[in-house]
C-alpha cells in the first residue's frame, strides 16, 4: 500500500494554532455550541446502533477512534471525553477494552498545541496523531471503531479549477466565494464538495471496521433556502469586498484578488444525502439538522465574529497574500 | 486502563524543534552515524530471528512500528525507512502487510516539524505520533510488532534526587554531572539509570506483540573503562565548568549551578545486560558494541561540537537558567 493520496491533496488549511488572541483555541465557541448539541445523538447511537459482536474485536484489541479535522484546540479534547463515556457505559456487561484515539488535521496543524492541550492526569485513552488530508487514506485497513469529525468537512480539498480559470464559466471575478456569484461558480463549488465527500467516504469505508459507526458534523444550509437567498451579506461576500476595497486602494492587485477563492461549501441536509447514497459504502442510520441552543448570542458582536473568521483563514489569506494585508485587512473588515 | 504513568515523569528534555543553525536536524549527524552502523545488524535480525507465525497478525492487521524518542530529524524517518524495507522482505514470500508508524518523543518535542518531514509521495506506511515519556505506557496491548529506539535510552526520567539535596551523601557540589564527582553521585545516577529502563521494560513488554522484536541503540562505555577514567575532559564536565565561571562571573547564582544536573547516564553492556535479565520482560537475542565509522571525522570541529551539545541541551539549560544566559554560555564553552 502506498498513501499515494496523501500527495494529491493542497495541505494549506489549517487554522490558526497556538493560544494567542487570533488563535482557534481561543475563537471556536460557536463549534463547542455545535459540540454540545450533537452530544446527546451521539450517545444515543452509540447505544442503541453500535453492535459489539459485528465489531469482532481481537483478544485485547483496542477501541480505536478518530477525530478527523480536529484543529488543535479543547472542543476536540472535550468530544472525545464524551465519546469515549458513551464507548464506556456501552461495554459495561463486557471487559472494558482499552482505547486508542487519533487527532487528525492537516500536515500544517498545530499538533505542538493539541499535544500540550491533552489532559495528563486521568485520561482514559492513548493518545496518537495522524497528520494528512482526509480527502485520502489515513489509517490501516479496518482499523477504526469510530469516526468522529466536526466542522471539518465543508472545507474544500482545492479551490475548484474553473473559479480561476478566466476562459471558464465559472470564472469568478472580482469575488472569493460563490456567495452571489452566477450559477457557473455555485455549481462548480458543488461539483468539488460532491467530488470531496465521495473521497472522504471511500477511505474511510476501507478504514472503518465492519460494526464502526462514523459520526460527521458537517455545516449546511436547511434545504428550503435556495442558494442566492442564504448568500447575501455573508462572512465570505464581506470579506471578499474588503479584498475588493483594498485592490481599489492600490494595496493588492486585481490578478490577486480574482485567483483568491475560499475552498469552503455549505452543502443541503438533500444533497448531502444523496452523495452518500450515491456512494454506497456507508448507510445513514440517522441525519438530523441540529439544534445549537443560545446561537443567536454566541458570537454577539462583531468583534467577536472577526476573531472567528481570523482564526480560521488568516493562513489562507496570509499563503495568498503576503501577511502584509492581514492586519489591514480584517481591520477593514 | 488509566495513562497514569505519563504524569509521574516530567516532560522538560525535548531537544531543538525546527531546523535553523541551532535545531537538532541540523546537528544531529553523529546520530546518523549510529543509525547507519546498526542497519546491518537490525536487517539481520529482522531476517533471522522475526517469527511471522508467532506474530499471529489477525486479518488485515498492519504491522506497527514504534519509534520511540524519536525527535524531529531526518534521522528518525531514514531509520524507519530500513526497517520498512527488513520487513517487506521478510514477507516477501507472504501477502505483503499495511504498515503503521508511531513516531514518539517527549510532549514538548517539534511535532509540527517531524511532520512536516514525513515524505508525502511514494511513502509506504502510515504515520501517527504518540506523544509522551517511554518511561510509561504509550501504546495498547500487544499492539506493536516492532519498536526502535536509538540514542535516546541513556536520557533519565529526571535527576536523581540526592544528586540536588545538600543533606545527602549524593549532594553533586560544583558539578553539573556525575563526570568527576565523588562515588555517591555516580550510584545516584546508575540507580536512576536501572529504574529508568525496567520501567521502560515494563511497559513495553505489555506494548509488543508474542513474537514481536525490539531495537535499542544505546549510547554506553566500554566495560573495560572504569567511570573516573572516562570523565575527566568530558562535555558534561566541560559545561559545568563554564557555568562555575559565570557563576564567579556573577552572572548565575551559586544556588543555580548547584540546583542543576544532567539527566543523562551512560550505562555499560555488562550493566544493562543486568537490568535487562533482572526484568525479565525481555530475552536479549543479540548485544552488540556498534563499530561506527569515520567516527572521529564526524565532529572535527569545536565549533561543531558546541552546535551538537547546544541542539541536544539548549532547552533543559534554558528552563532552569532562563534564556539570558545561553548564546553566552555556548560562546565561552
Amino acid at each position: 500500500m502506498e498513501a499515494k493520496s496523501q500527495s494529491l491533496v493542497p495541505e494549506s488549511y489549517a487554522i490558526n494554532g497556538g493560544d494567542g488572541p487570533y488563535s482557534y483555541a481561543q475563537n471556536s465557541l460557536y463549534q463547542r455550541g455545535i459540540m454540545e448539541a450533537a452530544k446527546g445523538m451521539i450517545n444515543e447511537e452509540i447505544a442503541m446502533k453500535l453492535d459489539i459482536q459485528k465489531l469482532s474485536l481481537a483478544a485485547s484489541e483496542p477501541i480505536r477512534i478518530a477525530d478527523l479535522g480536529c484543529s488543535c484546540g479543547a472542543n476536540t479534547i472535550l468530544a472525545i471525553q464524551n465519546i469515549l463515556e458513551a464507548l464506556k457505559r456501552k461495554f459495561r456487561t463486557h471487559p472494558t477494552p482499552e482505547f486508542q484515539v487519533f487527532f487528525n488535521d492537516q500536515v500544517s496543524n498545530d499538533f505542538n498545541s493539541l499535544f500540550a492541550s491533552l489532559p495528563v492526569l486521568g485520561r482514559q485513552y492513548y493518545a496518537a496523531s495522524v497528520p494528512g488530508s482526509f480527502h485520502g487514506r489515513l489509517f490501516p485497513t479496518a482499523s477504526l471503531h469510530f469516526v468522529y469529525s466536526s466542522c471539518a468537512l465543508h472545507w474544500l480539498s482545492k479551490v475548484p479549477k474553473g473559479v480561476v480559470d478566466k476562459t471558464d464559466p465559472a470564472w469568478n471575478e472580482g469575488r472569493i466565494h460563490y456567495t452571489g456569484a452566477p450559477k457557473e461558480v455555485f455549481e462548480a463549488y458543488s461539483d468539488q464538495f460532491a467530488k470531496d465527500i465521495d473521497s472522504f467516504l471511500q477511505a474511510r469505508g476501507k478504514e472503518l471496521a465492519p460494526g464502526g459507526l462514523m459520526a460527521l458534523l458537517i455545516p449546511a444550509i436547511p434545504d428550503v433556502i435556495s442558494h442566492p437567498q442564504i448568500t447575501t451579506g455573508s462572512e465570505p461576500e464581506l470579506l471578499g469586498s474588503c479584498l475588493v476595497d483594498m485592490e481599489k486602494m492600490g494595496i493588492v492587485s486585481e490578478a490577486k484578488v480574482d485567483t483568491f477563492n475560499l475552498p469552503i461549501y455549505f452543502t443541503y441536509p438533500k444533497e448531502l444525502r444523496q452523495i452518500i447514497e450515491g456512494n454506497g459504502c456507508f448507510s445513514i442510520k440517522r441525519m438530523e439538522i441540529l439544534n445549537i441552543p443560545k446561537q443567536h448570542i454566541v458570537m454577539p458582536e462583531p468583534r467577536q465574529r472577526t476573531l472567528y473568521l481570523r482564526a480560521l483563514l488568516e493562513a489562507l489569506i496570509e499563503k495568498h497574500f503576503g501577511n502584509e494585508i492581514i492586519d489591514q485587512l480584517f481591520e477593514i473588515y
